[in-house]
């Protein structure tokens, strides 16, 4: 049995961003065949599976991951992702065997003008990014599991480059960027890690980055986006400066805007945690994540529910700049008229694609205070021996918190996973004392 | 051929402590033939070479490795190490070999009265250790490659248990006691990390660690020893009061004494560091190791030494505690009447066992001031993201030293692992400044 429409050749692809309604024929279940050769951005958001859809099967080579689909705009879970070879033969057949065995309807591609398209996060972003970014080390400590009451697993994103995992978008927003956009080289508006990472990226494809920064940025992080050569431009602290002065840019140098969360390519970079994270400890069945616009968070979810469909994820987010946990309460995006918290790279707010990640995806949000935080910093430096900024230190705060602790919900999870997301942070007060 | 010497059993070796002269029948050329089953210790320090022999050839089960001979108390290079099956008869059939291409004289075994010992470092402290310490992973940095003008490989020995390079020897001590001896426990006198290494070890084995420490060691260090279940005995600062002290424990509990460097089975368990290292980063071309009593620098040259003979080994030593550089120039054990440095690690001196492997194996000395170690300490943080004490800074302080930078000698040196020895800090002023 060989479907026609299996004729369609990878060339007919053409974006992963169309939108489409089922077709007239859609019946209860559905069989999804993907010809996507590479999509260089990894992620596009998924749409609408109408109601009368009841699960869909999706073929995928073995290199993609992370599939995302909405219902009644709620992760939609029904859905079953079978691996194929690369070969398109193998994909094929793959797709044949599933409309033999469930009667599917078949849904052959992405171009055909009747589609459900869908949130694809892939092994490219990986082998892309592989060449540049650090696989950081996961470490454990016994006096930390004991604290906890938990075997506790800790994702050193502060040894990445740049000191935090945002060097991971940025190294696959700038490396996906075809050669005629990235000679324009890019911009952005960030409070700091991400300005960092940018600036290093963009120096390893050699090629300018316009970093954008408030003027009341903790010192070290400008050191850091001077130190990789990055173009410091100075705004005021509000967003709207940040974003005026950005757009400025923008258009007196026709550079690429990598935003530092809200962005299909930086998610995609992000995920890449949790594929080197569930490689080094698969014993894991929760994931904790800071959250701040959304970026980490969402990539993690992805790739690692894809991974393992049962895996809890939690976000950690400080008492000062809680939009996230306000954002879940309220069913709907909620920013703050003002946040205020030490944790300086956790004050940004959800974007309209990160929401409806963090919305499904993410099991609960363990609010903590700042002084949770500075007490789970000085564990990180007493006993773990690493220097985290207080927002990477966020996760260890949250798994110690009340709110984690006495809640029984949360009693079956014994095999954490904690990002360290990163360890820019001004210790001048500690060297000040030596010279004393 | 068949030589029946070669009939001896493994049973028959009775202990690598023996010392004998060369067989009369010695001539030029020596092949000696390993019976050694299973040294508890796995290191005996190497006595004389006469002066008749040219060359040895020794025959060893691939599991064992470290060899270390002296002539004229110097070690003594003309030694070529040949593997062999663990099998006896494969032990055998190589020795025959060599003594048919060589006219060799044999030296069966270590118990017939006519044999040189050596030195030997062996495997079995690894797997003895495996399963309770930690492989510390090995981090690099872009930034610190270009201020050195070199790739930098820190092996972060601060993630160590207990937060130190020492729970490996401690460990390798404690697990190689039978059950009688092991049962009254053991008994230490030092300044903290292996004291804290030492009592978290006999947890692990659950037998008493009876700890002597000074009265004037950091808070930290005296907290890590109780945190791991060492019963603290405080002694005045000075050596006297401590080994009285420790004595006297000696003399009450029956415990034995593991002493923090001078001893074969602590030399042997941080010799697992160069396994680890070389094997994560076999490029490596020179290891650089901070220098106290010598028993980390020891290991790692006998096992670096014994997997390349041509990796370099530089010891790195703070001007206030340069007893080690002293030594060195003298050609002999200097002891300082008096130490002052912020490295509070590296205030002891060599011991008797350490000596000749430091004078014999490593190649340099290199002396940094304090400002030194705390400029490589603040990079640490800084930059490698990594909680190190001033002792486990020193070997960075060393590389970025102009001592070692204007050394031409130095130039070849391109590839340098760094052992970032431990991690246990005070870091209160910092704390204190986050409650303003």
């Amino acid at each position: 049995m060989r479907n026609p429409v299996f004729n369609l050749s990878p060339d007919s692809f053409d974006g992963l961003s169309e939108t489409n309604s089922l077709p007239p024929r859609g019946m209860g279940k559905v069989c999804v065949y993907s010809t996507i050769p590479d999509p260089t951005c990894g992620i596009t958001l998924g749409m609408e599976v109408p109601s009368s859809v009841e699960s869909i099967s999706v073929i995928l080579a073995t290199e993609y991951w992370g599939i995302f689909l909405l219902r009644d705009r709620k992760f939609f879970p029904a859905i079953k992702v079978i691996s194929s070879e690369t070969l398109m033969q193998s994909r094929e057949d793959t797709a044949n065997k599933v409309l033999q065995d469930t009667g599917a309807v078949l849904i052959p591609s992405f171009n055909d003008g009747h589609f459900i398209s869908f949130a694809i996060v892939n092994f490219h972003t990986q082998v892309r990014i592989k060449p540049f970014a650090q696989q950081t080390p996961v470490l454990t400590s016994d006096t930390l599991d004991s604290i906890a009451g938990r075997k506790l697993y800790f994702k050193c994103e502060c040894f990445q480059k740049g000191g935090a995992f945002k060097f991971r978008g940025a190294c696959n927003a700038i490396f996906s960027l075809d050669d005629d956009q990235a000679t324009k080289g890019v911009v952005t508006h960030s409070s700091g890690n991400h300005a960092a990472a940018l600036s290093l990226a963009a120096k390893l494809r050699g090629i300018p980055a316009y970093i954008v920064i408030p003027k009341d940025a903790p010192k070290c992080k400008v050191a850091n986006v001077k130190r990789y050569g990055g173009h410091v431009i100075f705004s005021e602290p509000s967003m709207q400066s940040r974003e005026d002065t950005a757009n400025k840019v923008l258009q007196d140098t026709g550079a690429v805007l990598i935003p530092s969360s809200n962005d299909g390519r930086i998610i995609s970079g992000q995920g890449t945690i949790s594929l080197e994270f569930l490689e080094q400890a698969s014993e894991i069945d929760t994931l904790i994540v800071p959250i701040s616009g959304g970026g980490m968070i969402s990539g993690v979810a992805l790739a690692a529910k894809a991974i393992n469909p049962a895996i809890h994820i939690l976000a950690a987010e400080p008492m000062g700049a809680n939009d996230a946990f306000q954002s879940k309460s309220n069913g709907r995006i909620t920013k703050l008229s003002e946040v205020n918290t030490i944790a300086d790279g956790l004050r940004a707010f959800l974007g309209d694609l990160t929401w409806p990640i963090v919305r499904d995806l993410v099991d609960d949000v363990i609010v903590v205070d700042d002084k949770e935080i500075i007490q789970a910093m000085k564990l990180c430096y007493e006993v773990l021996k690493i220097a985290v900024e207080p927002s990477g230190a966020i996760g260890l705060a949250a798994v110690l918190s009340d709110g984690f602790l006495k809640n029984p919900v949360y009693s079956e999870c014994n095999h954490i996973g904690i990002v360290l997301s990163g360890g820019n942070v001004d210790l001048g007060v500690l060297w000040n004392s030596f010279d004393k």
